[in-house]
């Protein structure tokens, strides 16, 4: 499979170096390949800058979103959820029509300050919004509730834990489901949340993800789904 | 220890109950008794009117919510989100001064059909709402991410699972562990989120509780956060 995974940042990072090891190609699509390679100071978070990275990856290539696109038969959005929507309309629609279109992102919102608010939520979801701005890819959206580190390693956790994944076509949740088992996620951890308006579910969670994350002091944690002796 | 259980719904019994079987003096408040008493219909949910309830319980007396509150040495509102703030006000700012106002509400917009939606929602919550509304009472959000059933029966529950308290006073949330203890919680369950504001988080929840009620078709589950083999 050939991936294009869209953004530069840590999780397009990990999810690139992820499916690359697994023996797919991989190309990373950003808005301007010779800006991304010129930063040479971490980014906001701390990480290392782009070339630095890319350095131990040269089996990963750098493209426009425009080119990443064209050539990945399998398209993640890993842009922040603020500039989805700019990035995958520079990727254009004629290199997602038909595609599954993996959406990852989180609409966190900080134009306010901390802590930042969702926009689009509550009656709208950006999963919904790529989903209708992009009509003919078949988005599902999934691992956007935890961070990088464990979407790619689920195995680092000490007991169950759940990724969920929504959408409007079935096909394309099979198939995302068959990715994460490839990396290591077992089948009985995915949960099909049903549609892409599920979406708002799933991104409705990042507030309380948020305040886990001021209570542990780190991000290594993840939502697990308990269910009862008896259910039902 | 005296409660004052706001709200004659399914929770509002299962917790009145609860406290009851633990020892406690009850009394549940509602806006008319006679009313509340009178009605011989199951309620949308398909529970049992009342009365009929009632009589199986005849040591937790009913009251208005003002008489409710002002009996109460700890006050539960367990109305529904839509009508908390209502219900509160008829209660009396002057019954919840300086007591522990445990609010287990959730604030679910039903007005424009299913799903619902929440309001209010992203930069403000029910939880902070009740505590400007109301600030002399100590305000603990708790237990509304999860079944009645299991917020007073944990143990029912196949493994590990969490309860989140937040609210801006410290003995307040160590009273209402204390009581979650008593109820049958693993102090180790009991994560404090920190200040009232997270109460946007745990309500925030909900939309992917309902997706979750939806894809397993029961409410027999609740989240429990999952930990990294060595976290940090």
């Amino acid at each position: 499979m050939r991936y294009a995974v869209l953004g530069t940042g840590i999780v397009g990072r990990t999810l690139a170096a992820t499916f690359s090891a697994l023996g797919h190609e991989v190309v990373i699509g950003t808005r301007d390949p010779e800006a991304t390679l010129a930063r040479t100071t971490p980014d906001a978070m701390g990480n290392p800058p782009f070339a630095a990275w890319h350095a131990d990856h040269p089996e990963i290539s750098l493209a426009t979103f425009a080119d990443a696109a064209a050539e990945g038969e399998t398209v993640v959005n890993a842009t922040s959820g603020s500039g989805s929507l700019q990035a995958l309309t520079a990727a254009g629609a004629e290199n997602l029509d038909g595609k599954v279109l993996v959406d990852v992102a989180n609409a966190l919102d900080f134009s306010a300050g901390m802590p930042p608010s969702l926009d689009p939520v509550n009656t709208d979801s950006l999963g919904e919004q790529i989903q209708r701005a992009f009509p003919g890819a078949k988005v599902v959206k999934t691992l956007n509730t935890m961070n990088c580190r464990i979407m790619v390693d689920p195995d680092r956790m000490a007991g169950p834990h759940n990724v969920f994944v929504c959408g409007d076509d079935a096909g394309a949740k099979k198939a995302v489901s068959d990715l994460l088992v490839s990396i290591g996620w077992p089948e009985s951890a995915v949960i099909d949340l049903g549609d892409i308006t599920a979406a708002r579910g799933t991104e409705m969670v990042l507030p309380i993800w948020l305040r886990l994350y001021g209570a542990f002091g780190h991000t290594d944690f993840n939502f697990h789904i308990q269910g009862a002796r008896a259910a039902g």
